[in-house]
């Protein structure tokens, strides 16, 4: 360990405010969760309801960290022996603590998130008993809670790695962001995987073959549904944002220090910068986030957030101004840092264009359910292809930017810390999005609790408003998911490029990846096709799932009594069928990730893996943007013929929506999410295990073609295990027979 | 111009027997043509159906290409410019007429070729009345009118100009390889738009509303929908594959010419040898293809055009390697040149996985019918990205094959020339391979007059086993377009590097291109999303144009007697309505893909050019192979269950199946094909303007960002044209209306 040396009093002193903040976050989250705790649980048929929901969560979270504990383990020792050329061995076991802490990070945000979601629905469902306000302030105030864990903890984390090793920071952050990332996988895959099986299984037998409605009690799948909503929107998307938190700062500092000359003293400024806008953007989310229940607006909670975004970010960019004049003595950081906060603006108002019902696209999609299903899937596949176009060119022009404010810059990394610096600009206000990301989840539960517990009409229809602003809140942080995995993505791959000049020399080379090689172009071509693989399996594991779920659905169904309800379900069963089925899943689809930019790497060499990475990028972005964008459009659209249009629920037009939406579930809330994090993952694993490469001047040897055919094998076997357990499972429980028999 | 310097007398015997051999291909059409045109036209009421067709077709060709001359006559004056830094006049003047050339050529091979299968659909109807091999003789030999058409005209263009131009060659090439690459992507989008709009039009109607069988008489859009089999089908992927045939040939000849030394003689060997195997496939093709009939198979139609293939096969390999030994004296042509052979085995046996009916995937899908239409559309597109992966790999194992083959050899060209001969082996049988695609729509065609005229059960069931054999070849033909595809776009790809390291320096210098470089990255990035905006484009505009299909069927299905088969319905308003919407699409696409690489060239310069083609290979390569076998898949699924799996034809699973094969339809004959030619359109758009993008030294100059703005204008307004056209026909016609009155 090194520490921060250089630094003057002032700079120290800053350093240490942001550790304070950091800490501040997590107090503050601390007095909110207390704050909604203290809030009346209900009735006792709502609070049976809530246990349920609590004990499906959390079976399904103990059974998924038990399920990876081994493989973490594993990787401890991995991300070791990745370090094996450093020749100090605090950083070797820096980097393995650091994937550790990263890990555990990504999945106390998941756990501690999720359960304050699940502590909180009953307690707003509770509380719309009383009035609009005090349901909307507990259900934000819970949400808020997950946003300032991930505040804080990604803040703690970099923040003590850079205190602790300062110029070798970066080798240790990897292992931070790599451990945060691959958690995060976990619970976007796992997550993903459990919501849409519950969410397609309870459907498909309860609304489509039995007439049920939504949410009823009589339906067994009924509570994984509900979990699910935990799962995959809560415990997932927070540590996947989490992760991007985290992200975009490891990589943000590994440009910082890259910028300085090569064995000359550091130049701190561009380190303690990020640091300290992040610490900024930390505090004006608590202000923000705690004036959401005290703006005049009536009933109009999406306003009411947006004023309090509004209200943050005019905070952030005023002291960030500030920052640049008076710290840095360079207004070009804050151009940067500027740039994205406007493309977060610009993602929301781009998102909200392709998938909200009151826009074009998707009353074009509605439109087509008058001439079938058919036509109405083709239009919403083609509404998410453009809308992948136009993100694609939104987040373009932000690398643009960069190019414009640093080109002149005889140093060319300034560009790349340029679009680092516009990642964590886009994620100030995570604080923010996450509250109303989570808040989603938690309005959708609490109307579901509403609804099974049959309470008063004005509770319903409170929590029923309150979960329609869930939804465009949800759609929402999405879309600043994905834009921000891009910029983290694109300067990662920075990073691993002036990485790759590091470490061939011992001065610092600059690398050159050029794809007019074809071992690089064959790269780029194949990690184009890594996300394609990815989505296809995510996509099967769903319907597979799903399947499982219909069965035994169908079967409880058939119990004497239950329609008439006279008999209860076995939620439990279903429960854990789905919890079972989405972790056999998790292992394939994250070895697929972890090890072919390794094999690729050994193989073809690090700038085959350059290209590799590019591909993967390129592919990842749009293909997540498409498959998100496409199903959110067929969701509205069905949305929009539920609220009466072309003959509302029930009419032909309503059920070509309902196959809609249905395809579309999968797509944006499995495989789409998954790609996010995946997409980091490879980033990650390639700046790993690049040193590992450049053994033996980066020849192939035989130890290499070795390590990649055993790499190989069990990429194969991964791919092979999901197919093969998927046909015993469907000649176990042949699903046509009760289909047929019905 | 140069003509062929330093060739020894039996090379330029060699070359000359290409010619020989190029004009005998077309001899041997003409031949064949008179047979097939000799045969009987069977009854009166089935020329007045085969006329019908006839006059469809021919309107539809005619409006084609009037909509299109005047951007014909603008891109030769373009296209001159291009060669405005070439001193000498007869380069400039033979490009800008090459263009005229291969347009030229490629509009016949599409026209003629189209013809042929009008005249022979009606022929081959008659003879099944005679016999199965009379209709198999017929139809196969009227399909290899079209093979040897493109054979003939292919080798006859390229080896002319090369006998011309000699050195100098390339830059006349680019054209000749550009004009058939334009009319090859009007003929795939105006075909592809055409052929889904009439087929999803009479299929939402007839089948699904009003419960006709297919190809019933009284459904007004069955003739447009016989159209359409002629001009997708036939028409479309007859120009697409001369494209490919003639692409690459042109990248051999380019990287050929850069093997020898620079200033030095040329070493013609690498130029020739490419020639006599283009000539050799000819001569093996004639015969293969003639054997087809004389086979002792039965009634196994797709066995005798197995074995024929076979045996053109053998004669080849043999052939090649002769050729190599003595001629040559390099045996690694060899064995790149039967790495194309083998890839070509590869990608039928992969394509027939994917997309059979008795395979796996399929079955699957057909099963996930039991639960719902959602769940059997989700598991197409699964297997659809899955099996896009698998492509790539195999795409990708043999640039590896070409890496391994030339790796060792100093000059780093080698390994590109390999990538193209492996190109050239691919398409060796391009005779062959056309012949059975085009006997697809012939049997497609004659069956639908077998039914139309109420032929004898006899002549149907042999029209029917023949088209089903159709279906097979078709879907093999389509595998093969794609891979040839991606490798001519590769080696494009690569002669676009090589060629900017010549226009750079007087002398020889290898461009680099970094995907390091932020400006080549973001230039990654937007190459990667043309393939998603393009078929977004695509599907669009198929739904639009069938949905004015339907309004017009709906109607005439409305008027009194048509029902009862008193009145005659008029077929000729539907192909007329279906001609125009095709029309409108098909220059706004053209123009993205033509003015996109100028943008990016003149705004961001050449090495961001190259990551733009790269980004471009990738994902219309994923994009391409994922749209044609989803659809196929689905296609097949429904086919499955039509043979009387779960319930046969009008259950519930059928009608899922029907949906699948619906949405498939668009993607498979309309988005997926269109991007073969889009991928090379605007690669060789690249190669064109390069020396103009150079000038200036490269510097982003005025007059360059005003060319580049007005381009972008142009590509704005083909998006919003298309968008604002579809918002009035929709108000215009309220599609909505005439369903809820039904």
């Amino acid at each position: 360990m090194h520490g921060v040396v250089g630094a003057t009093p002032l700079e120290m002193a800053g350093l240490w405010s942001v550790m304070v903040i950091a800490i501040l976050a997590l107090l503050y989250a601390a007095f909110l969760a207390r704050q909604v705790l203290a809030w009346d649980k209900g009735t006792a048929r709502m609070q049976e309801i809530s246990a349920a929901i609590s004990e499906g969560a959390n079976a399904y979270l103990r059974r998924q960290f038990r399920a990876i504990v081994s493989l973490i383990v594993v990787l401890v020792v991995a991300v070791y022996l990745t370090a094996v050329t450093q020749p100090d061995i605090s950083i070797r076991l820096g980097r393995a603590g650091a994937f550790l802490m990263g890990s555990l990070f990504s999945a106390a945000v998941g756990y501690l998130g999720m359960n304050m979601a699940v502590q909180g629905n009953v307690r707003v469902a509770s509380a719309a008993r009383t009035s609009f306000h005090e349901a909307l302030r507990i259900s934000y105030r819970a949400g808020t809670v997950t946003g300032m864990l991930t505040d804080g903890l990604g803040l703690l984390g970099g923040t003590l790695i850079f205190i602790l090793y300062g110029p070798n920071a970066p080798e240790v952050l990897l292992g931070f962001g790599f451990g945060g990332t691959l958690l995060a996988l976990f619970m976007r895959v796992g997550g993903g995987i459990y919501t849409k099986a519950a969410d397609v299984g309870a459907d498909l037998v309860g609304k489509v073959e039995q007439g049920v409605p939504e949410d009823d009690p009589r339906n067994a799948a009924v509570v994984a549904d509900l979990v699910g909503d935990n799962v995959g929107d809560c415990a997932g998307m927070a540590a996947d944002i989490f992760e991007s938190y985290e992200v975009t700062m490891v990589s943000a500092l590994i440009l910082g220090l890259l910028l300085s000359p090569r064995g000359g003293p550091i130049d701190l400024r561009w380190i303690i910068f990020p640091l300290l806008v992040r610490g900024i953007g930390v505090v004006s989310s608590i202000i923000g986030t705690y004036a959401v229940a005290w703006w005049p607006v009536g009933e109009d909670a999406f306003k009411a957030m947006d004023l309090s975004y509004d209200l943050s970010s005019v905070i952030s960019t005023v002291s960030f101004g500030l920052l640049a004049y008076f710290y840095v003595h360079d207004m070009r950081v804050f151009f940067s840092t500027a740039a994205g906060i406007l493309l977060a603006v610009g993602f929301n108002k781009y998102t909200g264009y392709f998938t909200h019902p009151s826009r074009t696209p998707v009353k074009r999609i509605a439109e087509a359910s008058q001439t079938g299903a058919a036509t109405l899937l083709l239009r919403g596949l083609a509404v998410g292809m453009e809308s992948s176009v136009w993100a694609l060119v939104i987040i373009a022009l932000t690398i643009v930017a960069s190019i414009l404010i640093y080109g002149s810059d005889p140093n060319p990394v300034f560009v790349l810390y340029g679009i680092a610096m516009a990642g964590i600009g886009m994620l100030t206000h995570t604080g923010n999005n996450v509250s109303m990301d989570v808040f989603g989840p938690i309005s959708d539960n609490a109307q579901g609790i509403t609804e099974m517990a049959d309470l008063e009409p004005r509770a319903r229809q409170i929590m029923a408003d309150l979960d329609s602003v869930g939804n465009t809140t949800k759609a929402i942080t999405k879309g600043i998911a994905i834009a921000s995995a891009v910029l983290a993505a694109t300067s990662l791959f920075g990073a691993f490029t002036h990485h790759a000049g590091i470490h061939t020399e011992g001065a610092f080379t600059l690398q050159v990846f050029d794809i007019a090689d074809p071992r690089v172009f064959v790269a780029v071509l194949l990690g184009g096709a890594i996300p394609f693989l990815f989505s296809s399996l995510a996509i099967l594991a769903v319907g597979r799932a799903a399947s499982l779920v219909v069965v035994e659905v169908r079967r409880q169904f058939r119990i004497p009594g239950l329609m008439e309800g006279k008999v209860k379900p076995d939620y439990g069963r279903v429960v854990d069928i789905v919890t079972a089925a989405a972790q056999k899943e998790l292992v394939s689809l994250a070895l697929i990730a972890i090890l072919s930019p390794v094999v690729i790497g050994l193989l073809l060499g690090m700038h085959a893996l350059g290209g590799f990475l590019a591909g993967t990028i390129v592919t990842g972005q749009l293909l997540a943007v498409f498959l998100a964008n496409t199903g959110g459009a067929w969701d509205n659209a069905k949305k929009l013929i539920e609220d009466g249009l072309y003959g509302g629920k029930g009419s032909p037009a309503h059920a070509c929506a309902v196959i809609g939406d249905t395809v579309g579930d999968p797509l944006k809330d499995t495989a789409g999410p998954a790609l996010n994090p995946m997409i980091k993952v490879v980033n990650l694993v390639s700046l790993l295990v690049l040193p590992v490469i450049m053994i033996d001047e980066g020849r192939l040897t035989a130890w290499k073609v070795v390590v990649a055919l055993v790499c190989l094998a069990f990429i194969v076997w991964a791919i092979m295990r999901s197919k093969r357990e998927q046909i015993i499972e469907l000649e176990e429980q042949p699903i046509g027979v009760p289909a047929g028999g019905k």
